[in-house]
């Protein structure tokens, strides 16, 4: 049968590096992974309890589209704990995964060739859903002055429908301030364009609390999840905040793309929001992890890296060493034996000269991956 | 934010009715429900059992895009034990229920504008799913005396890039033989439009097999699940078989849109395949309720029915007693406490002239459900 044309997305690149990883273990080889966009620890004991006993004792069927309304009401009440924001748990969309999120958002906000504005680096998948959805990403270069996140400079004279931020960003790290964000708030809404807020790493911050959209205007949509904070990225379940006015369009369009958010993620997602003690030692190993990497990666000698405020990824800069990063990540695998991404998928022009290190697993592995990664440019200086 | 006019989709009636029957509820009547679309059964205990010894050991973190590899050629294995398809686990794509294989399978074969064929009753999330990725549902009017499916000779004239049929279908639980099959996908092929065949309700099927398209063309889109047979609707998985031709633009797709399906239901899915006792055991009772319906409808006055021969539903024509199915449900609803649903959700046109009952819960339940509508009927001619 015919491929459809929105259907021809870009293949991921980091796709490659990881099976050249798993080729490399599988002959025995020891790999470190920077490579990865999630955590290596499991949902919370809390979440994996909760869903043991409502395994026994509930069928686990369809739940309402928009979601438990346990849930819907626990995710609220999170906007009051973490940003003083009162929020309506009716505002709540409860997804299949921010992936989820992202299909429901788009389409019950634009229609076929309308154009979304965001940033480059960004998410991947950011534009391959848009494509799909027939709309139109339109990719901005945002400048390392700025620490690659866009101001409203960048939009002067940009035509666009929608405009999509990430704060903290990835594969950056970096966040907008109270004060950025707004501008870029402002500037969508003063063109009548919606604005999506994907907060998909809220929670994990190191020196200062992420700002959420919602602390700014209720007309805004933002994205989450469960995946990185909550440590549930295979659960597949996230949410949604929209304003009131498009409630009734995200639900019926809820009802016919996804029925619901997968029931057992749901109950452990509701548990899992209560596992604070384990959450924080998570996120204790993060923040160990990430001043390993701004005290490594210098050393090693990459150092033109923006320190990363959120997530766990540091973006370098290394059009110094290399214009194929492509080539170098997989110099650095067969010879360092550290797994890294090349920056061609979140930013397909610059990113031949940029790599994301991902900090989100064991501090001895960052510890070997930091000493394997100063080894190899060592002798890559003395060649 | 402004709604996009292409996720402007329809409400569910089915709504309505499920709201009013909660309401009673909590006003203390009975209801009895017939008008649910899912069993009541729980995933069946082998398969919880798997996901629960899973949590111990595995974080559970992202599967690749296509699924887990063994429940891949478990699946591709089920072809053989059903139908004696050899299939190649490689054409096996793991999805997030069924709804998330329509989302794969329209966005991976259809461009925007692009029109798809489908019979009217149908399932009506096809239509606004089709909707919502800017493609045009093309709904025939199917006939009573080919029992509501459709025939090449219905699609004479019609112009269409995709043909999608149920079988059995949803709501009326008709099936199409081989050759009613064979001729249908000859009529797509002949004219180079893709063929897509929903086999949600297959395993459920009370004297004779359900055909899969598999069995007469390789050159299909197959999209099937784990909700109906394997009792895990709430779950959220589903699985596709596509030409190899389409495969890579599939997995890039899926990478993209939903990263994977759950992994934890994933896991349990593996080992529901194995549950066979507890699966027959339950289609034992449907089949059970499924003769107390055929009996009993009749009897009560619902006497213009085309006998399913699969899935949980019985369809039936009630144009003689009303032309406002969403009227009587609810008269049906508040006189004799069953819950029904009325047939417009799957057939705008015809749909206020039928009702759907379905008789996927326990059969004390049916018997009960029957006596009430009897009563009700017997009121009714008797006023």
């Amino acid at each position: 049968m015919k491929n459809s044309r929105r259907g021809a997305v870009d293949p991921f690149i980091v796709m490659d590096v990881m099976e050249a990883a798993r080729q490399a273990e599988e002959a025995g080889r020891s790999v470190i992974h920077m490579e990865v966009g999630q955590p290596g620890t499991a949902a919370p004991a809390a979440a994996r309890d909760a869903l043991a006993r409502a395994m026994r004792d509930d069928p686990l069927g369809y739940t309402v589209a928009l979601g438990l309304p346990a849930l819907r009401k626990r995710i609220a009440r999170l906007y009051g704990e973490w940003y003083e924001v009162d929020l309506d748990p009716a505002r709540v969309v409860v997804t299949p995964g921010s992936s989820g999120g992202f299909i429901l958002a788009f389409s019950a906000l634009f229609d076929a060739g309308q154009k979304v504005a965001l940033g480059r680096p960004g998410y991947p998948s950011y534009r391959q859903i848009l494509r799909a959805l027939d709309l139109q990403p339109v990719e901005i270069a945002a400048r390392a002055e700025n620490r690659l996140q866009l101001t409203p400079d960048d939009l002067e004279g940009v035509d666009y429908d929608g405009l999509l931020m990430a704060s903290p960003g990835n594969p950056t790290g970096t966040m907008l301030d109270r004060d950025a964000l707004a501008a870029l708030i402002g500037h969508a809404q003063r063109r009548g364009a919606s604005f999506l807020s994907d907060e998909i790493y809220h929670g994990l911050e190191y020196d200062r609390r992420a700002v959420s959209a919602l602390e700014i205007s209720d007309d805004v949509c933002v994205i989450n999840s469960f995946s990185k904070y909550f440590s549930m990225t295979g659960w597949r379940v996230g949410w949604l905040v929209v304003p009131e006015a498009n409630l009734r369009q995200v639900e019926r369009l809820a009802q016919n793309l996804f029925i619901c958010a997968p029931h057992a993620a749901q109950v452990a997602a509701l548990a899992a929001m209560d596992a604070t003690d384990e959450l924080e030692a998570n996120r204790a190993v993060y923040a160990c992890n990430r001043a390993l990497m701004i005290d490594g990666l210098p050393r090693a000698g990459f150092d033109r890296i923006a320190p990363p405020d959120g997530a766990f990824y540091v973006y370098a800069d290394v059009s110094h060493l290399t214009d194929d990063s492509r080539a170098f990540a997989r110099q650095i695998l067969d010879e360092a034996g550290v797994a890294v991404t090349p920056g061609l998928d979140f930013d397909p022009d610059r990113g031949a000269g940029t790599l994301r290190f991902s900090y989100a697993r064991a501090s001895a592995d960052i510890e070997e991956g930091l000493a394997r990664l100063a080894r190899f440019m060592q002798a890559r200086r003395e060649t």
